[in-house]
């Protein structure tokens, strides 16, 4: 097509996601309109004259990707793919009712939507992962991803500048929206472009900056960016909050309101209706849109994943049995892949690391985009399984959130959990996982005591739909259970029991081990006590624990390396509170210290000696 | 003193750093000893030559600041310490005991530790904070933060770059210890010290480039960061990770490793022993070290807050309260200050920017070096409040975990909590806040339904000892109490009570109304419930939890605009346990969607109708 032709047209789709921006904002009552208007053009451009996809089908393997980072601008998302052909253009009026999917802010319950966005920053970390996916199939699918000014001051995002670039990943252009107004006042840099560019270039990218209302700057950034081999680009684009509406462009105190139906909105629709220009009148677009040139091979299904071999007593940390099985998991689906943030030889994903280098991801000490990423790897097909210390997850809590949103099936995994670890001290351990991760209601959360639970639970992991998370130990523990033994994920085992248990004991992780030498010690002094090893706690196995808890004096004792609230004690206590079971917990109370592991379970009063005492109190 | 000498001097001080630093490992059987011996040089010429303080009084709050924000190499600094006269030298050899607070990683139970570190990247936000704190009390005193080069890809340290440059922190100084190694391998960049001074300078910062253990020019960048104004400075030191031990100097496979006590120890001790140098010894540093020149001047006594003023009924958010009442508590305590991350119009904290300017800090939407910031500030004498949506607040999750560590006084706002919010969808609804500060065991939580409580908690979470966290909501809802009504924390209000009442129904916020709601329809139908509303979590009431139930039947029902881990429900399901009372939890169950409030409450489950239902289900 004609360059100025297309331009002509261009500018008139343009002027329709602003309409739509428009009209959908004002209908709900709600929305961000002046986001939208100022990114329509980078917009219309990518999606009607760049990108390559099938609105029939948004989920083509082969197919580019479009990551709205600044998910608040959800309008023109949803203008873009109603204009392409992928819905009704009148859907879009039904924005942010109960009954649609057209949600305030994108979620993948959209089928052109691969990951949640609405918290700022994120949506560049997935686009990494996206990008990093193409590679791994073999695709030469691009990945583009929109951010806002005021989105550039999350850490995240720089996070993911550093490991686009660290990576090479010349198949990812972002664009960065500057319309120099934030939610609440001006940005920090307005339309300075220059200090955008500076930062992205320092990061290693390649960057174009130019006015992303000029549509053959916006086509030529976009071709340039194309051409660019190995870096990733970032397009940054000098816009207009509110553009085309005479009394929003450039005005502060217009973020996040929508025009009110009436003389407001009228008066901004005759103006956008009056941009409409008659060279662009009657070209269809859409149907001009670039299909994916090829469908990337489908993966040979998976083999049978190799069963553990220990031998019962054998000493074992979970964090290494998860190492070894993530490895035997490699081996048998290719889908798998790993990521680390430079603790692989302690989480012992350098197992993974050296048998598929290939697969796995080094995000150095990056956690938010490292699971950013793997968001990104498991909403276009891989089986994603970072790693880090457990305490360190925290650092991407608000990842863990949006993951859950998101729903993809990313498969953390956090070492070193609870004062076990020992000498460290509190900075390193995790107390507050088990919570973090249980807060969520779709995560399964698993959490295995012995080599043989680690390694069957890493595979149940992987091919349990959605997002999943398993907490690993340091300290060595022994192998009790059998290699044939199966742990199905919402599950528990039973590992002592007589008919004349007066409690329950539930334990996981490394106090399983501290409720059988309990055990021990009380039946030598005449007390029967039933021991649990709850290795998953979400889902939980209710039935299981309230058949225990009332076939033991409706009394259940939880013990657990872990702080209160939102851990062992709390599900056990929801699970089995409509049978009136009384459950005590016994967890870690105050913020512990360095010293040697088993120094400090017993200091922190979550040892064997403390649960014979309290077994002993009970009346 | 003579250059000359002087650098000498340095030189075996720098040595008895190693020396100690590697002693005090090897004695602990752990530790991070080659991450000293790179950094030494740096520490002894900034602790010896440049920094002005007094060992003997180290929270004088006119003295220079050092943070650590490479954690890990405390015992350095513990040493650095002990060579200034803090402590006797051979305490470092209780390192990582359980009786000695010289830990792990940094915690302000020492008294020259402002913040505790040891997870990555965070001093250097904290070192923001202290500051832009000497800004505030009118101090000289300069702040000296180290970081990893592996560190450096955490996103906070470039939320830190943006803000210290954007607030021309020219009296904070890094320096970053290049020595090439990570944990588990070599760092992103190696010794390619360009890419460091590259990024620094993007950010704004002014940038020297140096060599580590060129004493010379450790000093000279010290003196050039002194002078520099209008910018902070970052000081990109190449150095030789386990320099001045053969065996380990630039050696992969060392990191986190002590030396064997024996011949391994006794060889690197001879070899440091023989880096002393004759010009060097007999010189007393440690009582040359420059003293604050001046102490900062105490600020007034705080006056009384001025109360609240609604009348019953009246509709006000709690979010807009928690505006009102942190300008009132600024207008009677100068060292409140606020930050923000570019939402102050929606969580009203606007209202103190536009009293107190001055003591406002924009943080634009980053929200890590916001708390984190905010953890500097409390260590040096503010009373900091952060707010943004208490969604975003989980971004900063590792930050609350350090903070709770610290035990600094940050006292944390989070708005536009649950489903109330509406429209705009699950990526900006909190629905696992409450959870996530519940599980650290030291920081109050508070939860106010109506403006009265809102503003009264405000004043006393500012004095309350330690981290505290107050949840806001998006909507109005009534004053219900008089204004004259107390709040204590760790309290609860008893709404309504009878000696017929069925059960107790615990809501907080929002959901007080909605049991009240229940409370009025039950009563028509014949059955009187008794109404909590549970402004505080934590602390918690148990006393009046326990007697509540037990006055109503044994059972309590909660509901909560949360999901159900770690939230109001396990939060009085723990409380209560002990008293065997039955508690059911009424949460948020799945991941929500947008929608108008009301219709949210009603479709996840938390609305009246669901009270009502549930308590007549009871048996």
């Amino acid at each position: 097509m004609d360059r100025a032709v297309l331009v002509a047209a261009l500018t008139n789709a343009a002027t329709r996601l602003r309409i739509d921006s428009v009209r959908s904002t004002s209908e709900a009552g709600s929305g961000h309109p002046t986001t939208c208007c100022s990114a329509a053009d980078l917009v219309a451009a990518l999606f009607f004259a760049e990108m390559r996809f099938d609105p029939k089908d948004p989920h083509h393997p082969g197919s580019d990707r479009f990551v709205l980072s600044k998910g608040h601008a959800a309008p023109l998302l949803y203008a873009a793919w109603a204009e392409s052909g992928a819905f009704p253009r009148e859907e879009v009026l039904h924005l942010r009712e109960l009954t649609s999917d057209l949600e305030g802010h994108p979620t993948p319950r959209l089928p052109f939507v691969d990951v949640a966005t609405g918290s700022l920053g994120q949506g560049i970390c997935a686009a990494v992962g996206s990008a990093l996916n193409a590679r791994r199939i073999k695709s030469d699918y691009r990945t583009y991803c929109l951010l806002g000014d005021g989105e550039s001051a999350e850490g995240s995002v720089w996070e993911a500048a550093e490991i686009a670039a660290q990576d090479g990943l010349d198949n990812l252009c972002g664009i960065t929206d500057v319309n120099g107004l934030g939610q609440s006042r001006a940005t920090m840099w307005k339309h300075d472009l220059a200090q955008f560019a500076r930062r992205w270039a320092a990061f290693g990218w390649h960057t174009i900056t130019i006015n992303g209302h000029d549509l053959n700057a916006v086509l030529d950034a976009y071709a340039e960016a194309r051409a660019t081999k190995g870096q990733p680009t970032m397009i940054v684009a000098g816009t207009v909050k509110g553009k085309g509406i005479s009394f929003t462009e450039g005005k502060d105190g217009w973020h996040g309101k929508a025009l009110k139906k009436g003389e407001e909105l009228d008066k901004a629709l005759a103006e956008l209706n009056g941009q409409m220009v008659a060279a662009g009148n009657g070209i269809d677009l859409a149907a001009q849109i670039a299909k994916p040139t090829a469908r990337p091979a489908t993966p040979p299904a998976p083999k049978p994943v190799e069963p553990p071999a220990y031998t019962l007593g054998e000493q074992v940390a979970t964090r290494e049995a998860y190492g070894t099985a993530l490895a035997k998991l490699g081996a048998a689906d290719e889908r798998v892949v790993a990521l680390d943030a430079d603790v692989k030889n302690s989480t012992f994903s350098d197992r993974f690391e050296k048998a598929f280098p290939e697969r796995f991801y080094q995000n150095f000490i990056a956690e938010q985009v490292m699971v950013g990423s793997a968001m990104g790897l498991a909403a276009r097909g891989a089986i994603p399984f970072p790693s880090t210390f457990a305490a360190f997850l925290t650092r991407a809590a608000d990842f863990v959130r949006m993951m859950a949103i998101s729903g993809v099936g990313v498969k953390l995994a956090g070492s070193h959990a609870g004062v076990s670890i020992g000498e460290d001290g509190p900075s390193q351990m995790a107390l507050e996982d088990l919570g973090m991760f249980r807060a969520q209601p779709n995560i399964a959360v698993l959490y295995p005591s012995d080599g043989v639970s680690a390694e069957k639970l890493v595979a149940a992991m992987a091919y349990h739909p959605g997002p999943a998370y398993m907490r690993t130990s340091r300290p060595k523990t022994p192998v009790i259970y059998a290699n044939d033994e199966t742990f199905p994920i919402g599950g528990l085992k039973v590992l002592r029991q007589s008919g004349a248990d007066v409690v329950t004991v539930v334990g996981a992780g490394v106090t399983v081990f501290e409720a059988l030498k309990a055990h021990d010690e009380l039946k030598a002094a005449g007390l029967q006590t039933r021991v649990i090893d709850l290795y998953s706690l979400a889902p939980i196995d209710k039935a299981g624990l309230i058949a225990a808890g009332r076939a033991t004096q409706g009394r259940i004792i939880t013990v657990e390396d872990h702080y209160p609230a939102g851990g062992i004690g709390d599900a056990v206590s929801e699970a089995v509170s409509e049978a009136g079971i009384k459950v005590e917990r016994i967890a870690v109370r105050e913020i512990p210290r360095s010293g040697k592991p088993e120094e400090l379970l017993e200091r922190y009063g979550i040892s064997a000696s403390h649960i014979v005492a309290a077994v002993k109190a009970l009346k």
